[in-house]
């Protein structure tokens, strides 16, 4: 049974909730942001949290911030390198079915999730997937890769869009339209090789490579974002002003877009590291604690899917 | 005398505005919304247009939508590269003080600027900037590169910058702080050489090669728009927070923003062409009234620098 898409951060919100909520392993979790927005996602009943880390220096924090631990297992493990291992063991073993990155370098994080003893390593990329409201927000779109691939080369893309349409579908996304960026809304060699990848993805797309969806490009962020510039140009896509997921070319691209987004445009972005065998939830020290608590929902529900 | 920075568009068009307002050429004139904005623009006591393309087209076009042409010069030239050229010439000869793009394919209409009998070269590279009020309208703000220079080697970067910060002393920044962004904020070699082209920018800035301002670099674009994401980075850079000028690695990333900040933000922006002997106004079909209005305004201001 599909529950249809999610348009809203409300909607993804009240989709992730469970009364049995998956259970989310936190590597390093001896941080207050990260103790609050974990046990934050608990009491909303998205996660049940595993911390791993300090125990002594998790239950000072918890209490200095009148947070009960009561309903979260402890794993003590000090050093965040060994602690970030545990974390995606127990998701490997199955006693976990997403995990977190707490204090810990992304590196070593990233590091541990693809260990190739008992890593979540699936034979595919990892890509980041931002996921942000519309610009009237009448639906949730995705924004990829802005954290993780700096510049992919062609079969990197292919995974990427893989992954991000799979984001999508688990977001009850049927047949999502996936708007590959440029600067420019033609192929143009060789000053922008970037525009050949997306003619190729979109021939992919419509060859069946990616499963149910759309895809569209090479389009400029403009024809993306907005129905009536999409009009005026006169591109006569499906993908052009309606698009779910947003491709940009390179991590700078990915980057700049997402921050403008937030900063700017003053809006919330959830995020996830997409690819793996489990959902990998990566929030940043100067997320907003809505963007955090949408990011591990994201991470819940993709668990479920 | 300098008046002071300018915060806001609404600033700008006041600073802009004349009793004798500088004569801006456009080069096929035969459109609708060209003949409205340089209209507009005029009536704004922004500047005195001089149109150029086929008189009986732009005649018949004014009348459409009941604009009076009493006050505008009306010169023959049907073909639009020869409109262009003749646009050109104008300024070129001091028979008018800056340019502005109609209905005249872009390549042709730069060709015709750049051309080596009677253009507007001035030895150095032409860029185009972006201009948007800050996240919380407290300043105007530039962005370049996001139209002309796709991939731009490093002594062209050096010439984005001069540009930009030209501009910003024209807006009456005095010494303005310019972000080079990347999507980190260290140098990473090899694989992202956006990050060293940025710490050399920053101390050619600092040896003082672009005059009075501020270079920081390599900057995450959170750290260019918010002060607070700049305190948690700790990145202890006086251009975090406060930047004035944001300087992007590619077209890809400009473009990407730029429309992002256009339709996800709903913020108007202002462009212009510089590097020229005179300011070059370039608006898009899908550029709001106001967003055509600053830009020509920007041209203005530019053209009496």
């Amino acid at each position: 049974m599909s529950p249809g898409p999610l348009h809203t951060f409300g909607e993804l919100l009240t989709a992730a909730r469970s009364d049995s909520p998956p259970r989310m392993a936190v590597a390093a979790a001896a941080e207050s942001a990260v103790i609050d927005a974990a046990t934050h996602a608990m009491r909303e009943r998205l996660v049940r949290p595993i911390f791993i880390g300090s125990c002594d220096r998790i239950r000072r924090l918890a209490d200095e911030m009148q947070i009960s631990l009561d309903d979260v297992e402890l794993i003590e493990a000090p050093d965040p390198v060994v602690a970030s291992a545990l974390a995606v063991r127990l998701v490997y073993e199955g006693q976990a079915d997403l995990v977190m990155k707490g204090l810990v370098r992304t590196k070593n994080f990233v590091r541990a999730v693809l260990n190739h003893e008992f890593g979540l390593r699936r034979g595919r990329a990892m890509s980041h997937v931002g996921v942000f409201e519309s610009p009237d927000r009448s639906r949730l779109m995705l924004l990829t890769d802005s954290g993780i691939n700096i510049r992919p080369r062609f079969s990197r893309k292919v995974e990427i869009v893989r992954n991000a349409v799979e984001l999508a579908h688990a977001l009850g996304i049927a047949e999502p339209k996936v708007a590959v960026i440029a600067a420019v809304e033609t192929v143009e060699l060789p000053t922008m090789p970037a525009t050949l990848d997306a003619e190729l993805l979109r021939r992919m797309g419509q060859a069946g490579h990616f499963g149910p969806c759309i895809v569209d490009g090479p389009l400029a962020m403009d024809n993306a974002l907005d129905a009536r510039t999409a009009e005026v140009k006169g591109r006569g896509s499906p993908v052009a002003g309606h698009a779910d997921i947003i491709v940009v070319p390179e991590i700078e691209t990915g980057n700049a877009v997402y921050k403008t987004i937030r900063y700017l445009a003053g809006r919330d972005l959830a995020g996830l590291l997409v690819g793996a065998t489990g959902p990998v939830v990566v929030t940043s020290r100067s997320d907003s604690p809505e963007s955090k608590l949408y990011s591990i929902a994201l991470g819940a529900l993709m668990s479920r899917a």
